[in-house]
């Protein structure tokens, strides 16, 4: 198809997708005559990526192009640890390193857990981070707090797994697999609220506002 | 203490302190001369709230504001709504709404697991919004994937709700709750990431990068 046909197709308009060829986002066309090029499924798929990343992921130009590079250089089975790098670390380049004391809690956390992954796993630096928020507010996050994320975070990565394996179509699964790790923290953060509202109405009875 | 110790006292800049004023997210001191305040305790303890909604939290001024509003007017039993709904729609006001389809799945999902909660909690729109991502993809979530989502969300939620049952200073109670809420989300983004990397080397042995 041609590239306005591309656009019409995936609902996007003709000028942002010429904008994601020029960044890098999406790869050219088959040249079909001097001033021609066609574009097919793998582009429309490519297309959505793009979409679901910057739209409901929330990450930048930059920070996609990332997460699409990484994916596309390496095999499947390295794709996880590499893509969540890049969705990590292109996403909040600003952060702060965390405090040692925080990273050393993760560390032994993790071990705790049996859990076996490199140092450079992106989600240490995370978690110390939000530690060191909560220190910064004068409260010691208690052990059994961290237990019960960690065990709540087991539950998802193995869902996150399930839904790769049973895939209908495998040669989705790298694009699953990226676009499942950042969907992911928001369907987890909204279902955290839900089950907040519900359980707050157990542990603190209504009160009427003041 | 005057506003230079209270400065000191936090760490944060002194222009800092004064334009968080002007912005009205921390009250003025107690007037002691015609050009000078007192601040107190509480004056520091705003400052380390506000530090860790900017901060780890990466809410942004108007979105700060909106929090600190919203646990000021209403009682404690009640702030939980308040603040989820403030942090919730402040960060994102962009977002789009989720389609008809993806809301729908949601509320079931939430008849499905039992929970009681109003049609206003935010956590609903934020799932519905996910959702909408994968199928942006061509990918239809599974039944499995979102119900190991929701059993997860509901362990944190409990462990969200006995943290502040324990509070050692229960006036804490509201900053906890709003600063849990906000630092939750990446303590478990940040625990999946570590829990994924475990997993997928059960699930996916390791290959070379091509």
């Amino acid at each position: 198809m041609k590239i306005s046909e591309l656009a019409a197709q995936t609902g996007i308009p003709l000028a942002t997708v010429k904008f994601y060829q020029r960044e890098g986002l999406l790869p050219p066309g088959e040249k079909s005559a001097p001033n021609q090029a066609e574009y097919g499924e793998a582009h429309v798929r490519r297309l959505n990526l793009i979409r679901a990343l910057m739209g409901v992921g929330g990450l930048g130009i930059a920070a996609t192009k990332e997460v699409i590079d990484a994916f596309e250089s390496v095999s499947l089975g390295w794709a996880f640890g590499v893509a969540q790098r890049a969705i990590s670390g292109a996403s909040r380049p600003q952060d702060p390193d965390p405090s040692p004391t925080s990273r050393k809690r993760v560390v032994a956390l993790v071990n705790e857990q049996g859990w076996n992954v490199e140092d450079a796993n992106p989600g240490i630096d995370i978690v110390a981070r939000a530690l060191d928020g909560f220190a910064a507010m004068g409260l010691d996050v208690p052990p059994d707090y961290l237990a019960s994320f960690a065990s709540a975070a087991a539950e998802a990565a193995e869902a996150d797994m399930k839904l790769l394996e049973d895939l209908p179509n495998p040669e989705q699964a790298a694009e699953v697999m990226v676009v499942g790790t950042v969907l992911g923290d928001p369907l987890f953060a909204g279902l955290r609220r839900i089950a907040q509202e519900h359980a707050s109405r157990d542990h603190f009875p209504a009160e009427e506002p003041r």
